[in-house]
């Protein structure tokens, strides 16, 4: 269990709010949860239009509540984040059975005047994901500890998959290590992050310093990436991160068939060295020594052997261990770093 | 006269408020209205303890009102951008006066309830320039017309400075230009515009694309930049204005007798070339053509024949055109922007 979690007002265990998501990518939220954090998900509310499913068992708030949750997490993202009326009334009826709520929606629990209400007389707590803490600007003097950040090709190319499966490799290898962050859906697995994409401008570097500070202790930090320094829209945000982060190790996430730039035809996805290469020349920055690696290959789109074949294809260009985190594991990525930060 | 100015809720004469300011650079909002658009400044309003000056004729509020002011610009940043007793005062004896007042300080005139209360009695307006507008995230669509961007080697090296000094000379050659304002004193003198450090982190390309939609006059736009790709704290602001930019020209601007980049010591001014290298490499994303015009120096700090030789070295590194914007003006700059984008 991860410490912020568990001393988080809105701490786990979890129902999971599918409402009527219609296609995983919109309950994406609740199925990171259920995949990553099992122990902590009791059960799952669906809609009647709800055409997804993330394994659990279904049940409405006040069983969630006596099945032992705390807290209930609006797991779907709707068109627009906006929360519908059903939406609305779910919420109600989780603050009425006794449980807090969470959500990741642009339109924040604390701006609905029903939801407020009845977080109130039932003295629970409201978590709006999209708030960040308050923040200072990045100051970018080397702090102590040792950090690994994912970067990618493109925006959803698997760099949460990818950070998690990477903490969950060193723990398993008795290394200390912690997910950092620093998007929603990550922020309800890590139990605390910032969402990075909704601070103001100037705090970004700042952001990413204050999710990674100094250790001491020896372990690593392994930090979400976010965007990619090669997508028009997000790029600042990407390039901010690198210079907070102050990464000793980059990983490079990529997914292989991915056509063009997420949301953007006319833009292609950069190749893998230019954009291996660019981001260590940007994180060099605030953190001289920075190595890369490995390649995180997310080939969930591909067979068997053409994914190794494509893992193959990519260790050969760059002379870097890529695997697929979630159906390869991340064993030889993961050798690498020990052996790169030996001693 | 700026046609945003023009049409502004807080449009021009400007009453200038120095307040306490204890040095120039407190004060340097006045001082870059007087300087650039001194047919719009009717007077300044200092306070007992101000050590500073912009040489335009001392009135309060009711004197500047008959003099023609309609509104009254809070050009002083105080420490933390927060307004003290003496501020707030004077701001609702403005809007008493019949003034409109606009404010770039961190804390906003909107939050303050006297503030607040003094401009609906009077019915007069209050704007706050770091309030930015509702924005899309950037598309990154090649969009029509022309746009020169100043980037620098560091944050204060005279960006806004060289952006409107390059609009003037571009004006007196009979070409169309226009400068788009990204700071709080650029958004004053331009009458309009986006504070790109305060916009939300997703939302810097989009906003770039925003101050300067398409264009098919045939002028340019004159883009002010922000901070450094090289500036561990704001790169991720500066990197997103590039990309959302679309530069057809960049004009690099650079202060040389700056020991470190601003306000940390522990980081080296960048190399002319690195940086000019860095910011096309990134510019080409989104505009495949992009090339250097020239270098604005900021040679504030040197004698003549210094400033002149510091000119010729960097001409000689960069084969391009350098000069000091406010000391030797911007022809050989517009010389070669005019050859490179003839017919």
């Amino acid at each position: 269990m991860v410490a912020g979690a568990a001393n988080a007002q809105w701490a786990p265990p979890y129902l999971l709010y599918l409402g009527n998501a219609r296609d995983d990518l919109a309950a994406k939220t609740a199925r990171g949860l259920a995949y990553w954090r099992p122990q902590w998900c009791v059960g799952q509310l669906r809609g009647s239009q709800c055409r997804t499913s993330v394994g659990l068992t279904d049940m409405d708030a006040r069983q969630a509540r006596l099945a032992g949750a705390n807290t209930m997490i609006v797991g779907v993202a709707n068109a627009g984040g906006v929360m519908d009326e059903e939406t609305v009334r779910a919420v109600v009826a989780a603050l009425d059975a006794g449980l807090n709520v969470a959500s990741g929606l642009h339109q924040r629990l604390a701006s609905h005047p029903a939801i407020v209400a009845a977080a109130q007389r039932n003295d629970r707590h409201l978590y709006d994901a999209r708030n960040p803490p308050p923040l200072q600007v990045g100051h970018g003097q080397r702090r102590a500890g040792k950090r690994l950040l994912t970067v990618g090709t493109d925006c959803s190319v698997g760099k949460m998959y990818a950070s998690l499966a990477f903490e969950k490799e060193l723990r398993a290898r008795g290394l200390a290590a912690d997910f950092r962050a620093t998007g929603q859906t990550g922020i309800f697995i890590a139990g605390g992050g910032v969402p990075i994409d909704a601070v103001i401008a100037d705090f970004i570097s700042g952001a990413a310093e204050w999710i990674s500070p100094a250790r001491e202790d020896g372990g690593w930090d392994i930090i979400e990436g976010q965007g990619s320094l090669f997508h028009p829209s997000y790029a600042g945000v990407s390039l901010g991160l690198l210079h907070g982060a102050q990464a000793d190790a980059l990983l490079l996430c990529h997914e292989p068939t991915r056509q063009h730039m997420r949301g953007l035809p006319h833009y292609p996805v950069p190749h893998l060295r230019t954009c291996l290469e660019a981001n260590l020349a940007a994180a060099r920055l605030t953190s001289p020594g920075v190595l890369a690696i490995g390649v995180a290959l997310n080939t969930s789109g591909m067979d068997r052997d053409e994914a190794q074949r494509a893992c193959e294809s990519i260790e050969n260009q760059l002379d870097l261990p890529c695997q697929d985190p979630v159906t390869m594991g991340m064993d030889r990525i993961a050798d690498r770093l020990q052996s790169c930060f030996a001693g």
